[in-house]
């Protein structure tokens, strides 16, 4: 496969999407339709995996089991990869996902403990190996993430900000977890800094990964 | 858990699910209530494992990925067993389940191709060491087996006939490596004698199994 795929993670209130905000239009304008802007559960024009993102979040089945939930997030990514991601890094596109992989692993297997180990496995039998060129991850500490989200949205509650600080802090732990497993794919960025520094820092990753040769 | 947990399994034309059909009336006038018949993909009142079972055998997305409806499957089994199964054995019922985990294996795992080894691991992640007490399998040729179906159905074509006869023979192969690898669960049925025999046998396992104390 020629293109990257560049993925990004975070925890609540790290400025992730902000920050894609700002770096989509400004690659658009750089590489305009060589560049496929995706997000997990879920994916752009994927059907199955949208179908399942349905599932999988729907007030319906307020009950459903972790495990299911984590299965159901696996059957989206593998669609995900399948028809939305190879094709488009076999087609040379540049893939930027916002969430993949480490997400489950950090939010299903550490956070809501099913176990590290066991949602990685699980996910050995999506990937097949496959993993993102370049994983950036937004680095807060959960309590300050989350005194963001209650100063920012106030109006708008989701349901993870509901969740006890020992949830985030599993979650943190999780990421960095994998930060520490795997440091050539997964690099760090000090969400802390004022957002423009954090911009800066996520569009000098972006930029050394894309003018990187194979 | 105090009830008992019996899975019916088989390739197509094994005649399963006419044996279900006979011996189903029998255990109902003999245990009532605390009969709970269930099936796979989905399960009795069971809206999530139905949900996700209509997702898979949805003919919207014939290109599924065959990773992506293992995983769907398991996510269903998963619901299944939490939410159906394990509450009925808690509550002392029998639970008959026509197909569970040896299907996925057997089909998916050695049909399709994905792996043995591959879906069974994957399966581990769902089961966390749950087996039913006893799995009936209904053991025909690959060859007799399709004779029978289209001597049986001929305005009915499943897609599961119009798949070559090698696919079939990898499925019975699977089975028969799951009954290798677990002879003490795995009950084997010679599918081929006349239906009244193979009626008669499957009624001496299950009446076995339900008079067996822990």
């Amino acid at each position: 496969m020629v293109g990257k795929f560049i993925s990004f993670e975070g925890p609540e209130g790290a400025g992730k999407t902000s920050v894609l905000k700002v770096l989509i239009p400004r690659l658009q304008a750089q590489y305009g339709p060589q560049l496929l802007v995706t997000r997990e559960p879920g994916g752009t024009d994927n059907p199955v995996a949208e179908a399942i993102r349905d599932l999988v979040l729907s007030p319906d089945y307020p009950t459903m089991d972790i495990r299911t939930e984590a299965l159901l997030y696996a059957a989206s990514r593998r669609e995900h990869i399948q028809k939305t991601i190879k094709p488009a890094l076999v087609a040379n596109k540049i893939v930027l996902s916002d969430r993949f992989v480490d997400s489950s692993i950090a939010y299903q297997g550490a956070g809501r403990g099913i176990g590290f180990e066991a949602v990685r496995k699980l996910n050995d039998f999506v990937l097949e190996g496959f993993l993102p060129d370049c994983t950036i991850y937004f680095d807060i500490r959960p309590e300050v993430g989350l005194a963001r989200i209650k100063a920012h949205r106030q109006n708008e509650i989701n349901r993870l900000d509901l969740d006890p600080i020992e949830f985030h802090q599993r979650v943190s732990a999780g990421y960095h977890q994998l930060a520490k497993q795997d440091p050539k794919r997964i690099i760090i960025i000090d969400a802390e800094q004022p957002i423009e520094q954090v911009i800066e820092d996520a569009w000098q990753v972006v930029n050394r990964i894309l003018k990187m040769e194979e």
